[in-house]
């Protein structure tokens, strides 16, 4: 009944506008039909005709598969001490990835990877097998494939992976900060047999450093077959972290996407703001300002692609810029009156 | 020789413009005449007018009578175990100078305050005398007369000190978060032999609830007679914030409004935005959103009137506030394009 479903729902994805890539501004706004409100207080009039002009455009709804399950992923009965170890394929091994797999290895599963560039000198270091291209993984059959690849190279990653390589029911996962977009893309690319779990880490290798107790890690179950190996090997896949202390958040991915705009992308544009600013410590500062310059180190440690990616990927974003431009706004005209 | 030049300071201060007070925009525009850059960036035409208007007029220089002294305070020989203690009156007792006056009562000085509204319970409680009104606290002539006023009240309260009830060489000192506006009032009310010391403790009853350890006191001796009981007494009352573990950071008052924008300012400014946002907790913060709910909530808890404050006495604030509107541009360009 899951996989007749699931089948159904990947009908249903053929006609899901695919969130936008190789991006321009003009591409994205086909996603921000209701974010833009009517009177945008944008003063740069070519932004504002950029944003509203394919504002009548629709992002087609997407119908589930899954319910989401309120039962926390270690009471399944699937998962246990006796569970063979996973084999985990991951496609992109840059800082995060490299980040996430040392808890893999550390509860005992079979950890793979594949990148543009070369890490096979780390993986050898830690016990992890590298591979020239996707091809070459693929052929080793992981339970699961988990996408860490950035949030612009998504697409073309994922549509460059052999999938006719694959089990039948591989588990795709990605780890990226914004959720409708690769579950869309998921959705639309792959076999309907194959498992979709989109997850998000709200942290990394700064904030988890002294270990991922209490943090946040939110994930969706979009597409998994109940009742079979893949609903045991996923329940084991997020079990991981579970077992690493992180606060287990399951939500839908249009959820997240609201969340996080919010949240993360507020934040990463106040820093963003900031590091233009050329803020400098001064024989002076208070406290509040050293979380400021805290924030704006971090924030220009990722890379400005993640930014914009949280941007161009988030139909949440530009309401958020438009709630922050009027937020000033609102504060000048405080201060300098009318 | 000292009181001499304090006397010809005096007469400078008479020809000094000062800093504005029951403020409009268009009030205080006349100091920043080298704030705003030709160039504005507002959007809003009628903020910019009121900003240039009187950008022709000018702030006269202000002659310095105390070369700044790098010696630390509590090397001064006047200040030891058997100093008689300071009687210090506390004009403006609310929440400031509620929590300043704790270290001096610690530390066995005679505290006297007075303030608009009725804090004598509070006193009575902590071994401070309450007067009623100004004039009956000038009477018991204090050393040292601390004001802890609002900085939009602060020219209100100082004029109407009967200074004549004072001794002729009491030293006048504040706690403002701006340092040239107190110190253009002092010289220009003040008779010369009284002391003006300008000061700013970076830190207030939150950042500083569990102690003053390494918290920066900034200090400006701008008038202090050398060689007399004014200059002991002014090493008495400064030893007290280092006793208290604070960093003493000597700065004249122009180095402390240009730092204070670029930091203070700032980061106030942040909070007062994201407080028009209405952020709100989820399930999924990431540690860097939860520095900026608490800045939020730090920067509501003071009120408006002191950010006001802020921008109104610091000739620095608005270019603070052009510098954070182009790095929003400049945010906004990179993510919508051109």
């Amino acid at each position: 009944m899951a996989l007749a479903s699931a089948a159904a729902a990947s009908e249903t994805a053929a006609a899901v506008s695919l969130l936008p890539c190789n991006c321009k501004a003009q591409t994205r706004t086909i996603l921000l039909q209701n974010s833009v409100p009517n009177s945008t207080t944008f003063s740069n009039s070519s932004i504002r005709s950029s944003i509203t002009k394919f504002s009548k455009l629709r992002l087609l709804p997407v119908k589930r598969t899954h319910v989401l399950n309120q039962v926390r992923c270690s009471s399944d009965p699937y998962v246990g001490p006796d569970s063979p170890p996973l084999k985990i394929g991951i496609i992109g091994f840059g800082n995060f990835g490299q980040f996430i797999s040392s808890a893999f290895k550390r509860q005992g599963h079979i950890v793979m990877a594949t990148s543009r560039s070369d890490y096979s000198d780390y993986c050898q270091q830690h016990g992890i097998e590298f591979y020239r291209n996707i091809d070459a993984l693929c052929e080793e059959q992981p339970d699961v494939i988990l996408v860490c690849s950035s949030i612009l190279s998504t697409e073309t990653v994922v549509r460059s992976i052999p999938l006719h390589k694959l089990k039948p029911d591989t588990i795709f996962a990605d780890v990226l900060s914004v959720k409708q977009f690769p579950r869309n893309l998921f959705l639309e690319v792959l076999p309907p047999g194959f498992g979709i779990v989109c997850t998000h880490p709200m942290f990394g290798p700064e904030s988890g450093k002294h270990g991922w107790t209490g943090l946040p890690f939110v994930y969706d179950k979009f597409r998994i077959a109940e009742g079979t190996v893949q609903e045991q090997r996923c329940a084991q896949f997020l079990s991981i972290f579970e077992h690493e202390g992180c606060t287990m958040v399951e939500m839908s991915c249009e959820e997240h996407d609201r969340h996080a705009a919010g949240t993360q992308f507020i934040t990463h544009t106040i820093g963003r703001i900031l590091s233009h600013l050329n803020l400098e410590s001064t024989p002076i500062n208070t406290k509040g300002y050293e979380t400021l310059l805290q924030l704006t180190e971090n924030t220009v440690s990722d890379s400005f692609d993640l930014y914009y990616g949280l941007f161009m990927y988030n139909v949440n974003a530009t309401e958020q810029i438009e709630n922050l431009d009027r937020a000033f706004e609102t504060v000048k005209q405080k201060l300098f009156g009318r």
